[in-house]
Formats: C-alpha cells, sequence, structure tokens
C-alpha cells in the first residue's frame, strides 16, 4: 500500500557486484544524465572478496525516466553487463511491519512512540502474540492485535495461520520485539532477510535461552543486546546493530534483564530504522550498513 | 622486598564471610578502637549466596597494634567467629611483578610507561619471552630480559626454569602481555589468582585463536577485550575487566587488531592497577572489583 | 497518597553529616538490635570536605520501633549527636509525581511505558502542558491533562495555577520532559531539587537554547544529554546522569536531533528512576547518587 | 626527507570544491583511464554549504602520469573547472612531525610507542619542552631533545628559536602533548591546520587552565578530552577527536586526572594518526575526518 508523504518522491539503488574500474562512474551518470538529483550515495568495497556495495538515493522530480521502467532500463543498461545485485525502492511506497510479541512491552512501547511521532516512513497495521497479555497496549495505539498460542502440537498450524493473517495484511517485514517462540525455517523461508529479531546479549556470546542468567554466571563486566536478521540457525544470523552497558558485581540477574532493558529497545530500533530506510545490504551473513 | 613510598603507611584488609548482621560495625571498631583512621570502605552483600565482602584501608601511624601482629589479633578476636576468609596488605610493601611477552609491544609499552612515571605501587624487576624481538624494549626501561622459547618438546623443562627465575626474583604474580603460549595447569598451580592475562575479544565470545578473524567472520559491529585471572580453563577464568570499541562493515581484519590493540592496552593497564590497589577479591570464577 | 506494593515494608534512610569515626556502626546498630534487616547499604566520604553520606534500606517486618516513631528515635539518639541532615521513606509511600510536556512525546512516551510496564514504584496523575498536542498521548494512557499556554502576559498568572494543581493532586515532585518553557525562581522555590529536568546537550557545554544549532556549529564529535535538577541558575543545578553518542561530519542537525531524543529519554528516565528510588542526595550543587 | 616503506607508491588526492553533478565521475575516469588503481574512496556533501569532499587513494603502479606531474595536469584539467581546492599526497613521502612536552609523559610514551612499533607512517627527528623533566624519555628513543624554557619576557625569542629549529628539521607538523605553554598567533601562523592539540576536557566545556577541577566543582557525570587543530582562539580550533569516560562522586579531582590522562592519550593519538593518513580535511572551522 502506498501513502505519500511529501510532494517529491525519491528513488533508492541498493546495488553490489563484482569490483571493476568504473562502476561509480556509469550509475551517477546514469542518474544525472537523465535528470535526477543525487541525494546520497555511500560506496563500499570489500578488497578480500572482490565485492562493490553501493546505496544511493536521488529525486525523481526531474528524472525522465518513468518509476515503473527505471528497473528495466537499469537492468539492461547496466545490471547485466556489471553482474549486478540491485534493488530499487521508491520514497512514496513504504513498507508495512508486522510487530510479535510475547510479554514484554518494552521494545514494543519504543516502536510504537516512534511510529506514533511520525518518526518512521513506515506502516505497523498488525501486531502478533502468543498471549493476550499486551492487548491493551495495541488498543492504546488501534492497532490490530491477533493472539496465537503456541505449543508443541499446534505450532506448524499456528504458523501457517500466521502466514495467512500476514499476507492479508500485506506485510513487507516482521519485527520479533522479544517474542519467544523460535520462528519455523518454513516460515523464516517467506521472509528471508526480512525478520529482524532482538536477542539479549552481545552475539555470539550466550545464545539461546536466559542470556541474562548465563551473563551473571560468567561475571562478564559489560552485558549487550544485538539485533539481526532470523536465519534457520538460532541467533546466527546477519548481525544489524550491537550495544553495551557496563556492569558490576552489585547488578543482580534481576539488575541485569532491568539495565539490559533498555539496550534492547535501543538496539532494536536501530536496525528496524535502518530497514526502513533501505540501508542495510545482506552479503554472506553479514552487513553492509549505510551510514 | 619493600620500598617506602611516603611516611605514613596504610594497611588493606580484603575479607569475605557468610553474611551476618554486624560485620561492618565489628571491623570499623576494631580500627576505630585501636587508633586506626579509615581511609577507605567499600563493601558488598551477595544476597544470592548470602556472602559478604568488604575492603577497609586504614592509616597505621596512631595504630596501636604493631604491624606483624595485627593479622592474628584479628584472625582471633573475629575471623573465626565470623568464618572470614581475609588477606591483610600493607602499602610500604610494593608487589613485585613479572611480564611475559611473545612479540607485540603495545601491552607491553602501556604497562612500563606508567610504572615509570611513578604511576603504580609496583616493581617490576623482570620480564620474560618465547622470543629476542621485544629485547630492545627492556632494555630501554633497564628491565631484566629472559629469553624461554617453547615448543613441544620443551616446554615442561621451561616452564620449570621460568618458575625458579619468578621465584629468584620473589615474584608475587604475573601479567601475560599479548603472550602467546599456553600456560600449564602446574604453572598456574603456582600461582593462583595472580597470573592476569589479556585476552582480545569480549568473552565468553571468540575463546582461543584468532578472535579478531572470528569476530569479521561473525560480522560483529562491536569488537572488545577482557582481562582475567588465569585458570586451568582457557580463557575462562574470573574476569576482572572488560571494554568494546564499535566497528563496521568498513574494517578489515587488519583494522580490528588495530583497534583492539588500544583496547588491549587499556583493558589490561585497568586490570593490573586493580591488583596492584589490591581491590580484586576472587569468588567462585567471578571478582568483586571494589571501586 | 499510599499504595502498598508488597506485604513487607522497608524503610530508607537518606543522610549526610560531618565525617567521624563510628557513624556507619552506630547507623547499622540502631537497625540490627532493633529487629531490622538490612538489604542496601552504600556510603561515601567526601575527604575533601570531610563531610559523610549514606543510605541504608532494611526490612521493617520485625522492626520493633513503630514507623511513625522512627525518625523521631533516631534524631534522638543519634541526629542531633552527629549533627545529621536525614531524610526517612517507607516503601509503602510511592512518590506522587508530574510531567510537564511541550509539543515533544519521546521522553513522555519512554516514562510512561515504565509506569505503565510496573517499571517504577512511582504515581503519575497528572500532565502539565503548555500546548495540546500531547493530550492524545495522555489520553492513551489515562492520565489527567491540563493545558497551560504561556506567554509574556500571563506567565504568573499560570504559574500559580499550575502550583495550586500541583498542590491538590498531592504532587512530590515534577520532570521536565522537553517542556520548552522556562519556570520561575517562585515556582523552584516550591520544590527544591524535586524538579528534574533534561537538557540535550552535555552540560556545561551549550547551554540554553538551540544546543543542537550550537554543537552543530562547533563541530564536536560526541553530543550529550544531562538530566538535573532545576535551581534558580538555568541549565546549572546539580547534574544527576550525562551520557553521550558518537556524531560526525556526515550528521546534518537534523541527525543530531533525532540521535539526540535517544540520549535524551534514556538519561532523563534513569535519573527519575534514582530519585524515585531514593538514591539521589544533593550537596553543594552536585550530586551523590548512590548505586 | 622521504623514505621508502614499500615498493609500490600511492597517491591519495584531498580535495573540496562546489557541489555539481558528476565530480566523483571525473575524478575516478581521471585515475582509471590512466591506469591508477582506486585503493580508497570516501566522499561526503555538506548539503547546506553545497560543498563537496573526498578522499581517494590509487595505486600508482601502472599510473602513466609521472608523479611530479600529476598535481599540475589535474589542476588544468579538473581543478581550475570545478573551482576545486586540494591537495595531493605521496605514500612514499613520510610527514616529519615534532612533538612539544612539558612534564607529563602518557600521551608522548603512547605515541612513541606506537612509532617504535611501526605503526605510523611518519618520522619523528624532533622533541621540545619547556623543561628538563622528559629528556630522559627522548633519550630511551634515541630522539632529539631540545630545551626552551618560557617566560614572559623570552617567550617571543624562544618562539623564534624554536621556528628556526623546526624548519633545520624540515618538520611537516607539530603534537602539542600536554605542552602547559599557549603558543603565539605568529607561531601557528606558520603551521596553520598543522599544530595538533589535546585538550584535557570535553569542549568545548571547561576550555583554559585546570578543567579537572572546573568538571569537579560542576559535579559532571562524564569527563572527556579533545584533540583538535590549535587556531588562535584558544581551545576553539577544528576538533577532530573527542571521548569521554564515565566519573561518580567517589572520584577526586586526583582520579579525574589520572582516569583523564588514558582519554588524553587515546584521544590525542587518534587525532595524530588520522592526520598522519591524510584523512582530514578542514572546512569553517570544523574537519570531515574520512574513514
Amino acid at each position: 500500500m502506498s501513502k505519500q508523504k511529501n510532494m517529491s518522491t525519491n528513488a533508492v539503488l541498493l546495488m553490489h557486484c563484482p569490483d571493476q574500474p568504473g562502476i561509480i562512474a556509469v550509475v551517477t551518470d546514469f542518474i544525472n544524465v537523465n535528470g535526477g538529483n543525487i541525494l546520497y550515495l555511500d560506496q563500499h568495497v570489500d578488497r578480500e572478496e572482490h565485492v562493490f556495495f553501493m546505496r544511493v538515493e536521488w529525486d525523481l522530480t526531474h528524472f525522465s525516466i518513468p518509476k515503473e521502467k527505471i528497473e528495466d532500463y537499469f537492468n539492461t543498461l547496466y545490471g547485466q553487463k556489471y553482474n549486478m545485485s540491485f534493488n530499487l525502492y521508491f520514497s512514496d511506497t513504504m513498507p508495512r511491519m508486522a510487530i510479535f510479541v510475547s510479554k514484554m512491552s518494552h521494545c514494543l512501547y519504543d516502536m510504537l512512540a516512534r511510529y506514533t511521532a511520525g518518526e518512521w516512513n513506515v506502516e505497523i497495521p498488525l501486531i502478533i502474540s502468543n498471549h493476550p497479555d499486551l492487548a491493551t497496549v495495541a488498543e492504546r495505539f488501534n492497532i490490530d492485535y491477533h493472539i496465537f498460542p503456541i505449543n508443541k502440537e499446534n505450532k506448524v498450524e499456528q504458523e501457517a495461520a500466521e502466514l495467512t493473517l500476514l499476507e492479508k495484511y500485506n506485510i513487507d517485514f516482521i519485527v520479533l520485539a522479544r517474542y519467544m517462540q523460535v520462528v519455523s525455517a518454513d516460515f523464516i523461508g517467506h521472509y528471508p532477510n526480512r525478520i529482524i529479531n532482538i536477542h539479549h546479549s552481545f552475539l555470539p556470546a550466550f545464545v539461546g535461552a536466559k542470556p541474562y542468567h548465563a551473563a551473571f554466571e560468567r561475571g562478564v563486566k559489560l552485558i549487550g543486546a544485538t539485533s539481526h536478521y532470523v536465519t534457520t540457525d538460532l541467533d546466527a544470523g546477519p548481525i544489524i546493530e550491537q550495544d553495551i552497558t557496563r556492569i558490576s558485581h552489585k547488578d543482580t540477574v534481576s539488575n541485569l534483564v532491568h539495565k539490559g532493558q533498555d539496550l534492547e529497545k535501543i538496539v532494536l530500533s536501530r536496525a528496524v530504522e535502518k530497514h526502513i530506510e533501505r540501508k542495510i545490504l545482506v552479503y554472506k551473513n553479514k552487513t553492509v550498513v549505510f551510514n
């Protein structure tokens, strides 16, 4: 679904290809020559893998190629020639995001506060949960809330129902906001690199359940949170953002949980924002996160 | 060996015992009643384990119990009654520290700069290495440098020779400053909780060799360094201090190593300083690090 | 107004006095001898000013002195003798907090999310604003919202009306959550060290209006936020908490504002939490913030 | 003076000009077409000032334009046409750095340790001081050490003598490493944007003398250090790098100084490294610091 945010529309090109001389030139020429005004350009060359990555954003106001033909032209002119993988996005099309929650509200509130304040160019039409607890939060913000309790017996069936609902709502990507169920490989397959999770540790330390307890046991002096795209390997997908906070011997597990919550919500929101802004490229289980 | 730093001498008591009402009172009374002037007091109660930890430091100038009898008196009056484990230190006795190095100089230089500037109340009479590379550094600072090359065949023998040398130099504790050999269980047994190592990752992530390469592979957005007491479990001993620095997709492994070195030397020096100041208590593979 | 949070009630004593031997002992004895169970003790001696600060919290379940008499007994026995300044609080009495806002919602949402989740032992019955914009936020959380538009002519009158309302709601302390009006000296006089403000810079840098613009002009590489008690000197009151985030030449003023908002809400919420937990002592325009 | 570091030589172009379409293309084309291999490219557009900044580094091995003619060709072809300000550097020419010190050694040691370890592509042939204290440090590293005591009467004369010496040693830039004298406007005029200073506060807070004492008075919860190019306004020149560390009520001024020293040396060394790597562009009293 599209919603116009302002008069002018921007195009965003996210691409990668084998590194060769002249790529920046051909892409910027393509834009300039056709009347586009470049608003943003960031590039990176991985000199080990010899891969070139770029994100370029331009104003389409005077761009002579019609929106619906840009992808085709670009692919024909350069895409195949340079063996490029690319995605093209337009600012007048807002991504549609669903949030999965269980019982903890802190990440959910942080995202809904930003959404309500108009900080994010996104639509959040749907919240899914395996518990009824956060229905009142969804209600405060007038967002549809659907409950799918999960157990060993009904998991496959419930995930299928969730997928149907996500499709009905035209969801582009999913955010697991301290959602306590592990999503299946099949589910993930429907949203590759489009499910963002927050794990309450500094990955790869303390994967799996109860990382705060594990951190407490180990006697670490810092705790962390990590947001990443979900893959079939638990807590092993491409990392988008991480941060830490200092703790000491004075902190009980309860303190770690409490301090950790501030981290979790900030780290998750930063990752979601980068995704919404089309500033993340995934390559070989790692991310290039543009500025 | 003792060296008098200033006219007045302080006593430092580091203790722990089962938590009971009145411990702070009895210890502070003991000091006050006998003419001591308390300069520092920090305490912590682990309410899960019901253990009480305390560090108290006092000026002995007008203290009526002679230095050499304090331990005895204290143990008789309170030690046994409260089931205390404690250590008593005096500021006019400087700990003697040996540094083990391999080829990297950054941690060594950082410690020697502080030592030379008089920042640390310590003696550093000996540097041991498995390579000759850093002999010139030792020479710049007029510190004895002994080389013990290590391989599978000679390791037991070399460690025995090192232990003999350490004893000859009256070494109290050892700092492994990016020393690349793994010390044996027997060696560790001679210096329990008295060997400080710097590991170039945020433990427990990336234990063992090449943590920067592993961090690079995983695509983390932060790298860390950890200083800890060495135990027989590799990189699993009680953590003293940790810190991190931010990295991005732009950082090659070489960048990680470079940025990591600043972390390593600061984290190691902070840990060594806390050890010298008698501000670390080890309990169940974790540390209480007093302010 | 009181609201019982759990079965047992704790007492919190926050005190300072001229440093002398034996204070910790007399206070802990007072608690122990009368059947109290110490849950928390932290103390600090300012050796320049020779002032002793302490916060001690104990379980009153078996405490033999009735709640309403503790202050009196304590003062008679020790307060005068040691020349103590102290405050006594009980955990079954929740402080009542009013929030002042203008148009920005991020700090308000952060605090209300924590409040709703039961994180804070506080009552928030009232939100005051000089604009109508955030009325819907208050409504989402069922909190009374009163609008007092301020201009040069009506300021004195409006502040008087606000004070009347605050008194009617039994407000104990006030949080200015990016409230854009400067409160008068008279107003402050009604709530000494009981008005917490968030200033969007790292004080004392960039006091007053538009600190992000000033930071941008100066070309700093870090921006900060500071929470402090409001005094009659603008942005000069005792600092409670500060934090920073890194910026670069790539950040426009708009980016600084955006990044700054995450800082502001976290820094303000940390300060408010410490205040609610009775963990702040103000002394000579500085704060002792207990752990 | 030149010293060859490795077989291949790189060229580094640092430039800025009014923003226009096509600049990246013309510069990269210039390099590619003439056989250069681009190793590094980073650019930034200041959309408020409409200024384009770029740093590009390329391998000259197969570059067809002789080193000594590149500047001329580039200027003729593009420099004037695009109204560019640019500097061209070659990796086989190491900048020559002088360090000014007074009595504190921590920054000096940090830089000399990196220098000795071969981390920096620089020559450090000269240390100047207004005191004799650090002569032994210079001696340890075999660097010439010249003493110029400064007072009101001799300052002009001494600065003139220093400038003569700096010229004799062919010094390209100067680092003030906790040098306690204020350098004159005339002196600065000889090395515009080529004198790096470390100020022991988070500028613009606490300019001038005794910032730690001022920070202590204000009761801040963080202290900082700032490295910047020296201009005629004291502590007001373009900032290169800043960082902070956390403090609390427990920290005396002496603690602040001690914790601050770790900051100072790291912040100064980072700035010096960026300067050596030709990664800093100064524009309107601010810096663009390339990655």
